[in-house]
């Protein structure tokens, strides 16, 4: 029997099986996730590129603006990233400065605050951690479960979801290929392009596979995809895109207005931005860079090269030169509106399909 | 209200919302489509690549073993093929015909039967022609409408659907990026990989911009796929890979085997077996045709090109060398059963989340 009271709200202390994605580099603000956790939801701020103390002021915001649980997502990536081809990826990188009118930037390394952020998030108590790129190691999970922290680790592959569990996690989110952003692939030896697998495919054959909760993600952007990953065997439904354009979210108005734009056919997964194969609608940068044919440094090198052009392209409200991530459903995302709505909207919806 | 009793039950008289797909050169068989049919759900000839008079023969086939409503898949293509690249496909082909102990055949055409198979499928009075890879003319729409002939066309994007709508047909099959076989895409010059919107995504999207039925297509093996398909606004569920192993099923034992052994990480969009871009198992011929950097010939000319090589491997029980098509829900295939039996199971498995 379907129903929106899965097992995951009972173990996250959320009333609706919708859990906000944490969309890193300005849109999950702390406004949206207290919005989000508010509303019924796991609202989740996107952490994975603030320092120390923004982070702590972020959880902090969030904190004096609800009391219901929310997450804090963090990239726990085992890449190092490599500068040795700074030269020439800085070369073919160069037309792009040139047009934007900004100076080349001197780069040696990129800040990993990666262990530092998780400890911060134990040291302040937060509900839930959620990862991507990787699993937090044996003496994270310790010191989060010690902690009353729940756990959440993103998989893109049946195997990957094996070993969130056997890492500890307390849920899988199983990303599918429809996703906006990143993959989450930490398999990248055998997926160097991230694991491509379609949500309806992917899901219930990780359900089957783990038994702790399994979170869908990639390309739910209503009550219907809702409903549809709980018949797929999923306790939950992640939702990124969607949220991209609530009020309370911090994405520029140039990519919202590109978000309101845009197809279903005009989102490609390209390594052009960060070095990592992530999804966005496709613009001038990808296609020009690609067209240069010079291999991406890895990441997070790579994301550390390209900041400032993206930094100056949204001063300059060109969204041709931001990293525009979007999932596949863009058709289904149209509306500015408050989280509140938004969650409201998604939960009539579902209730309608099942009630009729 | 979710319901196994759609409206396109109706429409194409039959008793439960799912498709077989029309999995063309071997096998979707007569004995397939029958079975399914009697089974309640509408079976499908992948008539393809047969030659009028096999046609002719397998329609008869399927109505002497079963009175109820069945389709006939062919490809309505405007591709027309070039074979100006011959020779230097023929140089990368060569190590696959040594090691498989042929000689290189005689070619200069491929043989398009398209419009008599579409005619003898009029004439012999079909219940439903379903079509992939471009869209029925006007005066084909006319003869099958006054034959009293049901049209489903297939599509990968939301205008693919519009003008399969356009056209004349009575309902569209929404191919996400998940299923197995040759992507139904048209719009190639937009898409020269074929459009691959995942099944989630594409469905809705879909749904909100046609009035016909909606068959979604793409990962949907068991009961909880069907399930999802229908909450996303589909009418049923189009199922291939499953079928593939059915009893009745032409797949070459070796095929089924790899279907059987294989998961969800497995397989790729590759154009090295026909010029089309379609999903199948990587096996050897994919990795070395495509490691030779050659361009395979366009569609249907490459098809032509590799047949021998295909035929021979088949011949030889050589998997290495098949196309191995298949969707990504390997891991949900695993069991060699009539086609009535896989029917029971995927209903019973969708009635039981249902009802509870």
């Amino acid at each position: 029997m379907l129903t929106l009271q899965t097992n995951i709200c009972h173990l996250l202390g959320i009333e609706y099986p919708i859990i906000q994605a944490g969309m890193a580099g300005g849109p999950a603000t702390p406004e949206l996730a207290a919005a989000v956790s508010e509303a019924g939801g796991l609202g989740t701020l996107g952490a994975a590129y603030l320092a120390p103390d923004a982070l702590r002021e972020a959880i902090t915001a969030i904190k004096s603006a609800t009391s219901k649980p929310f997450a804090v997502n963090i990239f726990v990536s085992k890449e190092k990233g490599d500068f040795t081809r700074l030269v020439e990826v800085q070369r073919a990188l160069a037309p792009f400065r040139s047009e934007l009118n900004i100076e080349e930037p001197e780069i040696s390394s990129s800040a990993d605050w990666s262990r530092q952020q998780f400890d911060i998030c134990v040291k302040m108590s937060v509900p839930v951690i959620s990862t991507a790129f990787g699993l937090l190691d044996e003496a994270q999970v310790q010191a989060a479960k010690s902690a009353g922290i729940k756990i959440i680790a993103m998989a893109t592959t049946v195997e990957e979801a094996k070993l969130a569990e056997q890492s500890g996690a307390d849920a899988v989110v199983a990303q599918g290929s429809e996703a906006g952003g990143h993959r989450g692939t930490f398999s990248l030896d055998d997926h160097p392009d991230g694991a491509q697998i379609g949500t309806i495919s992917l899901v219930p054959q990780i359900v089957d596979a783990v038994r702790i909760p399994v979170i869908a993600a990639g390309g739910i952007a209503d009550g219907r995809g809702l409903i549809a990953a709980l018949a797929l065997g999923a306790e939950a439904g992640q939702i990124g895109t969607r949220f991209l354009i609530a009020e309370e979210a911090g994405t520029h108005t140039a990519y919202q207005q590109r978000i309101i734009d845009s197809t279903e056919e005009q989102t490609v997964i390209t390594k052009s931005f960060s070095g990592r194969p992530a999804r966005g609608i496709r613009n001038r940068f990808i296609t020009e860079f690609e067209k240069t044919g010079t291999k991406p440094l890895p990441f997070p090198s790579h994301n550390t090269v390209t900041r400032d052009i993206r930094t100056a392209a949204a001063k300059q409200n060109n969204s041709e030169f931001m990293s525009l991530w979007a999932g596949q459903s863009l058709r289904l995302v149209n509306d500015k509106m408050p989280a509140a709505q938004i969650m409201q909207e998604i939960i009539q919806n579902a209730q309608s399909i099942l009630k009729g």
